[in-house]
Parts: C-alpha cells; structure tokens; sequence
C-alpha cells in the first residue's frame, strides 16, 4: 500500500483547495512532501475555469516537469458519493460539475476527488493516529467540526458522500442558533468557534490576559490567541478549553455508542492545544459512553500531522485502487 | 446467497433467546419459517448449561429429526466482536463463556452467533425493509432503542462487538434519568417505555380512554394499550406517539448526518403502530437534518418481518460465508 505502483512512472501529488489557498505537493509513498506549490484560491464568485487554471498550475509547478502518475484533490466542500463532482462548497464556485472528468482531461492521468476531512482521515489512517485501526473516527476542529467514518482504513462515503458531518448533529435541544439554520448543532459548542465565543463570554467574569491580547476589545480575538494564553495558565482560556473539550468528548461518546470505534483521532486547529482540549473530553468520553464496564473505552488521540494532512491523504487515495463508485463493500 | 449451500445437506435452524423465551425455527433460503419450537428461559440466576440444554432442545424439536447444516444464534445481550461469546446480558447468565464453541460441540456443525438486534438488520436487509441498500440504519424500538448499522448487507461490529449501541446517545443534557445510570439517553425519550410514560404524564392533562383500558390505574398501561388507543383516535394516545414519534425523528437525523444512509428502517413492538410513529419522525428527520437541500434525505420505513425477524436474520447469518473474526473491511 506503500509501495509505488509497479510500472506506473512519475510522481503522485496532492492538492489541497480550501477557500483561501490551493497547496499541491509531490507526495512520497512514505508520505513525505517533497516539492509544492502554492496558489491564492480565485474566490466563489468566479468562472469555476478559474479555480480550475490555479489547481492545474499549483499541481505542474509541484511536479516540477516530471510526469504525472496520479493526483488526488482535497476540497473544502460536498463531494458526491461516486468522487466525480464538488457539489457545494461555501467558498468555491463548483456546483456539481463534473471537476474528476474535467481534470483527468487536463493533467493527462487519473485524478481522485474527496472531502478534505476525509482526505485528512486516510492521512491519519496510513501515516498517523489512526494508523492500522480497524475502525476509527476522526474529528476536525477548525471553524465548526469535520469529520470522517474510517473502515479498515477506507472511508464510508454514504449515500451523497455526506457521512461524517458530525458537526450539525443536535446536542442540545432549542441550544445555540447554528448557520446551518437549526440550533444545538455539536459544533456550536465545541469547536475554533465556539471556544472563541465561550472565552469573550468568560472574560465578563473574570480578569484574563486575553484583554491585552486583544487589545481591549473582544471581538478581535481569534482560536490561536486562546491556545496562547491558555499556554501562560490563563484560568479564562483554561476555562473555554475545558468546556469545549467537555463537548467534544460528550458528542464523541455518542458516535461511539452507536459505532464502537477502536480509536478516535481529533485534528484540525484546535486540536493544536493537545492535553488542554483532550483531557476534558477523554473524562467525558469515560463519563458519557454507556457500557464502559464492558467495553474498552476508545483511545481519544491528537491527528499526528499537520495541515498538509488533507493533500498527503488526498495523494494516497490517488495511489490506491479506486473503488466502486458510490458502493459499500461488506464488512465484518 | 438464498440458494442453500451446495453439497451441504440438513436444514438451517435460527434461534432467538430473549429473557423469557426460546423460539428456534428452520429457516428456508427465501426466508420462510417452516418449523418452530418454543422453550422458556431459564433465566439469569441458573447455570449457563440449563440455558444451553433449553437452546439444543428448542433446534432439535424445530430439526425435527433432519441433520442440522448450521444453526445461527440471535442472543438478547453484548456479543464480542468474533461471535463467540455473550459477555453480558441482562436477563441471561453468559459472561464471557465460549458459547458458540459450546454449542458446535454439542450441535455437531457449524453456529454463527450475534446480537438479536444485529440479526434483525441482516434479516431486513435480506428479507425485508432495508433490502439491498448500500447502507442503512436500523432502530428496533421495544422497552428500549437497539439497533444496527448495515454496510452493504453486513453488520457494522466495532472493536467490542458493540456498534449500534443507539439508545443511550445523550439527546438532552441533563436530561430524563436512565437505567443505565447516566441521563439525557434516547431511549427516555423515545422507546415503547417513553411512550407509556408520556401517555401516563398526558393522561393528567385531560380525558383519554386510557383511563377506562387500565381501570383506573396508570401503572396498569403498557405500550400495546397506547397503540390501541391511538388507533381509536385517543388524543392522548396520539400526542404520546407525536412525541416519541418526533424524538426518532431527531435521533435519526443525528444517524444520518454522521452515516449518511440510504435507508432508515423502524422496527420492534413500538413500530407496529405504523404512521401514528413514523410520520411524525419523518418530519422531524426533514426539519433536524443538515444539507437536507443538497442531499437525498432517505426513506425512514417500518420494518416487514415481525418478531421472527431475530431468528430468520440469525440463520441467514450461519448461511452465509463467515466474515474474518472482528476484521473490517474496506468499504467504499
């Protein structure tokens, strides 16, 4: 699985297509990056052509003139169950175009298109935290929460390539108003979001070094600035951390009532806080989860790479055998 | 996969073993039950071996003489992630002990052992109401939630065998305590024992024919009795099912932004009551689900098999090839 593909000649790459940037990169089969590439994403109100030329450009330049064996694109955004088509995406313009047709014709080689969060889970499935489980589920922390079903390593796509939106599931019944339009989504109380919101509220009740971080005025705070002053023993971001990471582990252990993984991998930009955000939660995972007299209660771990996780995955999926479009295969 | 097993000769026996019965049956490819016997459950404080004898001699009197090509087992309880054991159940005296092994030995072929709730998903998926989806849900609603989730047929076990725990996912925090010692759990909200109590606190609001059907005693009222009462129009009756209707509802859509399944298939006693149920949970599935603009929202359907669902599902489980012990496989 981490071997090159025998015959086949040239460099894999992996491209990362978020709403502010396109980062390609040459990517190993030991997943290493060697060589990449970076583009400022054209917006969403563009032709989707444009967005095309800077994907296409980041992945020659990374390339560096070798021939192309495969490439895989992780993008912010719906990605249909067969991995043909972005269906939506908040700040991309593709509408369901077929973008794999499109740029198999472009770069001359077999091209795989995924969710970024579940890119990053074969990263991690392959390379990192969640390496060899038999089951495993990974959780993104960066504005709201993104996440991924791993199978044996294999992503569980579902029906419209929608599995793994963990982030609007309802944890709190009339809760927190969402942007989606519901309210007492997951995501509103942990997540960069909520843990920015819970700070400035904490603030009100007590003296924090936040204040001057932020110069006085609260609404110029942002997720880093917590995980900062939480660093310098902050009791007011130590606070915020403590009951985003209290949610994280109480919508953690419902996914693990009803799927009994045997590892939990937690990424994205929150989780660069490590312990302060995992310690909470991994107490209540161990609080909530049912059966925990029964069962071995999952390992809740931080993602083991970084943010180049969603274009290493992206190329691994490329490396490998593409699947049936759209088909689940038996499981045990 | 329903043609019998070439050159294999003899019947296949399904047995469901619950808290108060034993009902075996032989189990024809198309899924018809031709033969039966009942035995009671010894129950949980005898020896393993008294459970065991009434399980043989329940096979034995449905075989009725023919040899036994296989036996699949439906148990009420924690089965391992193999199918060796039942490590726990709470009107069973297994703990651990290697009963399919047991039973082969004592059986003289080949016996598949799982979950009754696992077994019938299988039988729905085969048989039933989740017939050939890519993957479906299965929520059996009875004095608790149990539950399965189907990938491409297969039953998802997880690393403790216990994947598809639903019932105890916290809907509420802080909410309706739970048997299970923590609170907020689904199935106090929705389960046929949530329905008897929303009917008993309803019941204090005005008249219903309820108070006829118990004598005047509101401990006296079981599930059945609401589901009667509905079906005569009862308004008490009725908003007891709106709510425990509206409760799956959100539950499920919490499922389905997390597994994104083709199907969402309803069984156990409370389901018997049809529409009066599952209306009101498809339009809180609709109003709950996120994307629900960009994404099929599946069908939530009533299950086709009755209560032989557990022993027909366990039998067509012992038919077919046995997957790797606790080994998931890829899915797409």
């Amino acid at each position: 699985m981490s071997e090159r593909t025998p015959g086949v000649p040239g460099v894999v790459v992996g491209v990362d297509i978020g709403g502010t940037k396109v980062l390609a990169g040459v990517v190993e089969p030991d997943g290493t990056v060697t060589s990449t590439a970076l583009r400022t994403t054209p917006g969403r109100r563009v032709a989707t052509s444009q967005v095309e030329d800077a994907l296409v450009e980041a992945v020659l330049e990374a390339a560096v003139g070798r021939p192309l064996a495969a490439v895989g694109v992780a993008a912010a955004g719906f990605v249909d169950s067969a991995g043909e088509r972005v269906m939506f995406a908040p700040h991309l313009p593709w509408q369901g175009e077929p973008l794999r047709d499109l740029l198999e014709a472009r770069l001359g080689c077999r091209v795989v298109l995924d969710n970024d969060a579940n890119c990053a889970a074969v990263a991690e499935w392959t390379f990192g935290a969640a390496r060899g489980a038999g089951t495993a589920l990974m959780m993104t922390l960066g504005t709201g929460i993104g996440g991924a079903v791993l199978l044996g390593g294999r992503v569980l796509h579902g029906a419209n390539g929608m599995a793994g939106e963990f982030g609007h599931m309802q944890v709190v019944p009339q809760g927190r108003s969402c942007e989606c339009g519901r309210s007492g989504c997951w995501e509103q109380y942990s997540s960069g979001n909520a843990l920015v919101r819970d700070a400035r509220a904490l603030m009100a009740e007590q003296p924090s070094v936040l204040e001057e971080m932020c110069g006085g005025n609260p609404e110029r705070i942002t997720g880093p600035m917590v995980t900062a002053a939480a660093e310098e023993g902050d009791l007011v971001a130590r606070r915020a951390f403590a009951s985003v990471g209290d949610w994280l582990g109480v919508g953690a252990a419902n996914l693990v009532a009803a799927l009994d993984p045997e590892r939990v991998v937690i990424g994205g930009g929150v989780s660069a806080a490590g312990d302060k955000l995992l310690d909470p939660a991994r107490a209540a995972l161990a609080r909530t989860l049912v059966g925990a007299e029964h069962r071995t209660v999952p390992a809740l771990v931080a993602a083991h790479l970084g943010p180049a996780a969603g274009l290493v995955g992206a190329a691994q999926s490329a490396r490998l055998p593409r699947s049936g479009a759209g088909a689940e295969v038996p499981v045990a």
